[in-house]
């Protein structure tokens, strides 16, 4: 998943952002039974909360991004937010009339506490001991984020991919605190070459001899090499086939064939630059935990696997999107969500678009995909 | 891919087979321009060449697969050829009628020259001096082997993935030495998407410490964990998502989430074992050039892209088989071949078996598939 890269300032920028943070001293109790003893969230907002307080979207994040959503940072200005495209006065999500609220889970590298983080207990990084966090425990702690800044009840929460399970999660752990939940390019749980893929990531992770068993920190080096096959593995899954194809063709690097192992194919070049990119700024265990994430959702395994009867206490209204390209998570699977929603009468609004990007086409800017999403929350009352 | 499993001696089984050895002093010019001085090709047969020598049939094996096609060895029974299931008395490829030969191609780590081997110039193993080989060479140093054995023409040349390619490719170089091919589960050409995957493979085994740049056999070394990785990757790409859903669901190995990173999920179990295993046998340095030669076989590169043009000189009869789950090389890679075959007035039959098993399925033993395999070998005339 790539952030878009912006070089020209955008007039309908939010304007230079600022991350703030929220600390939180009471423990938060994790599904996994540990007890994460105090935190810090990492956030960003845009826009004005209005005197009813009933103008709040949430936007919660996939795998490798931020709360740095939308705008740039007055000291990096090169630093755009990874949704910048959706987000901004006058964009799909106006923040002329919203109050947005971008924010980092925890176990992140990127603000909020995570395996980084100085474990209090030991006064060292928790690196290892970092407990394993879900979907269900961001919500929770972004509950308490929404308490802080005196957000009863938000007007929408979205999210694509890692992100929209967050945005149905919240539908479930507090079905009066959302209006509208916005699922994009997500799945219900996944599926065992899901996860497979994540587990393949996880042990060149794991295996790499500078893991030390995520205690790398206090030894000065970092996981690259696992890092870096755990973003190509990745990576193929974001992008279609065809967009590859696409992009990339059979176009040789070096004009011929070099029957060695220098780059041949330009695809090869393409992903060694994302890996390498990648494991220059992305926490090792930051990446277990965020896969761990992944492959546990499932809400409809307390239901015996029935997602109708796992929905049945959602109240808000839905917009499930989905992309034709995305093999990461099919239309199939949205269609999943939507058919338990309807199970449960409730307001579904679902769009398929046959874009080529992908799974990432969540990020970007196909107009059909934009042009829905500025006409769903323009419909949101206020 | 996995050779099939075969706990019970099969009464059709061609019996206790013998690795033979073919040694070739000529000096085999390489199309990357290398030259390999000397090489041997490791090689069984099943059957009898009749007398009028129109009986034989050349079996070309796929990634990690030999020139142990089928039967037994006496003094390690577990052994069974990898296409067993297909090749013996009766059985579809019969061996009361054909002469069967399996070969290993140079290059690979089970008794062909290769990266293993002792380097003639150095006395030491040749390691990542070992030149990187294609299809089109394997099929020069077979046709040498043909030559030895007193076979000017096979009666067919068969293989599944790689190893179709190399029947596709003797049909190209040679041929009039070549009655039928064979292809199955194969592509023309490996996509963008194909060759990524290859890719990250790669880049686990060259990253990996032990690698030492291929000379990792004077370390008393292997590159276990890239091997791993890398075959771990491979396997994802041989079975259907649906074969992995049906086979694994979400099944969890302890009954319920460790939230740690033993195993979970039982898919994640089955590809550790199956990496294990891999990296426990197989040669890095042949991992890298099969992954190369793989990559780089595209006969239409030299006709504009033009397929059709690319397979006028091949005058052999077709069978082309593929299995609609394999995601790796879909069918639609296969009907690439058979209109381009048939644009040139060939005798070509087209196969596409609904089979569950992906990629993998051209090793299982489909009855729909074995019995069309069955009658088109049955209808050639010796």
């Amino acid at each position: 998943m790539n952030a878009p890269s912006v070089t020209t300032r955008d007039p309908r920028s939010v304007g230079a952002a600022k991350a703030q943070n929220a600390h939180f001293d009471a423990p938060l109790k994790l599904k996994g039974g540990a007890t994460l003893p105090s935190y810090d969230i990492a956030y960003e907002t845009y826009g004005q909360l209005n005197a009813a307080k009933s103008n709040a979207v949430l936007v919660c994040h996939a795998l490798n991004a931020s709360h740095h959503v939308a705008g740039y940072y007055a000291d990096d200005p090169q630093n755009i937010g990874w949704w910048d495209n959706l987000v901004g006065p006058g964009k799909a999500l106006d923040t002329n009339r919203f109050f947005v609220i971008g924010t980092n889970y925890i176990g992140s590298c990127f603000g909020s506490t995570g395996p980084a983080s100085i474990n209090p207990a030991t006064g060292k990084p928790w690196g290892a001991d970092f407990p394993v966090v879900t979907v269900e425990d961001w919500v929770e702690a972004q509950r308490r984020l929404a308490d802080k800044l005196g957000i009863e009840r938000f007007a929408g929460v979205i999210g694509g991919s890692l992100g929209a399970m967050q945005a149905l999660q919240w539908s479930l752990s507090y079905p009066d605190r959302i209006r509208h939940s916005i699922v994009i390019a997500a799945a219900p749980k996944l599926t065992p070459q899901n996860i497979a893929f994540n587990e393949v990531a996880r042990q060149a992770i794991m295996t790499d001899p500078d893991f030390h068993g995520g205690h790398y920190y206090e030894k000065g080096v970092v996981p690259t090499r696992g890092l870096r096959i755990a973003r190509m593995i990745g990576h193929i899954t974001y992008i279609s086939g065809e967009a590859m194809a696409e992009k990339f063709g059979r176009a040789l690097r070096r004009g011929q064939p070099g029957f060695d192992f220098d780059v041949d194919f330009e695809v090869e070049s393409y992903l060694r630059y994302q890996g390498d990119k990648f494991s220059s700024y992305f926490d090792a265990n930051t990446y277990l935990r965020i896969t761990k994430a992944l492959d546990y959702f499932d809400p409809a395994a307390d239901f015996g696997g029935n997602l109708s009867a796992a929905l049945a206490r959602a109240k808000a209204a839905f917009l499930v999107v989905s992309f034709k390209s995305d093999w990461r998570f099919t239309p199939a699977r949205s269609r999943e969500m939507v058919r338990a929603l309807l199970d449960n009468q409730r307001i579904v609004s679902y769009l398929e678009i046959d874009a080529p990007g992908g799974h990432d086409a969540f990020l970007l800017e196909d107009p059909r995909y934009h042009k829905a999403l500025a006409a769903y929350f323009g419909n949101i009352e206020l």
